[in-house]
């Protein structure tokens, strides 16, 4: 298996994880160790195991969490340290996301998440400040 | 200068390149390879030189981009990676901002930035599908 396959893989069961709302799968997939951090859409930083791994407990065993599906994976690599860029889908949300993972022991473990939501529709150009052009999604 | 004191400097020479819009020093402060990616608010990601070097060409040239400043940074080194966890102020705006770095030759260089809107106000209990507790900032 090439470097590529085994981190989409790992992105691959963190949205299992997520869409079934596994807490303990979930637990599994970060790093063992408190230099780990996760932002979620609207919130603050979570930072360390007892803050990320909460943060997940409580957002996957919310009952009314809406199903969630990861499109266009696209894996970055260099050495022990890698990330995946994807689009997530809950519901009808489209957000901008990224895993980061570092290799422990030959497995791919998140040290840290991020989910920005996409909001095409609500860009006006009196209002957003930022407008790049030729993004690569 | 430890490891902390050197990547938060980093840190803040990316959001003194942001505020005064110079385009060279910030396409500077990131990696020399194409291994690096940007999410900007509302945005999918940006992948390799050409797109984030481009986009943030695109945004520090725009007469109306409006001033920023960050706030709470909050550093998180393993080796010779390492991230910066911070809000960012945009006018009225806040948003919480990871920088990704990696040590290179002595010097910290962005990986991935990735800018993600708070909207504590805009959030409903009808409409959060997030609603974790006890974050950190």
């Amino acid at each position: 298996m090439t470097d590529e396959s085994t981190i989409l893989a790992a992105n691959a069961a963190f949205y299992a994880a997520f869409s079934m709302g596994d807490v303990e799968a979930m637990a599994c997939l970060w790093a063992d160790d408190d230099a780990i951090s996760c932002i979620h859409p609207g919130w603050p930083a979570f930072v360390g195991r007892i803050g990320v791994v909460g943060s997940w407990r409580d957002i996957l065993e919310n009952a009314r969490s809406p199903a969630i599906t990861c499109h266009e994976p696209h894996a970055i690599i260099t050495g022990d340290e890698g990330r995946v860029l994807s689009i997530e889908m809950i519901g009808p949300l489209a957000l901008a996301a990224s895993n980061h993972f570092k290799r422990v022991g030959g497995m791919w473990r998140l040290v840290h998440h991020q989910a920005s939501p996409i909001a095409k529709a609500e860009i006006h150009a009196s209002s957003d400040p930022f407008r790049p052009a030729g993004q690569i999604h």
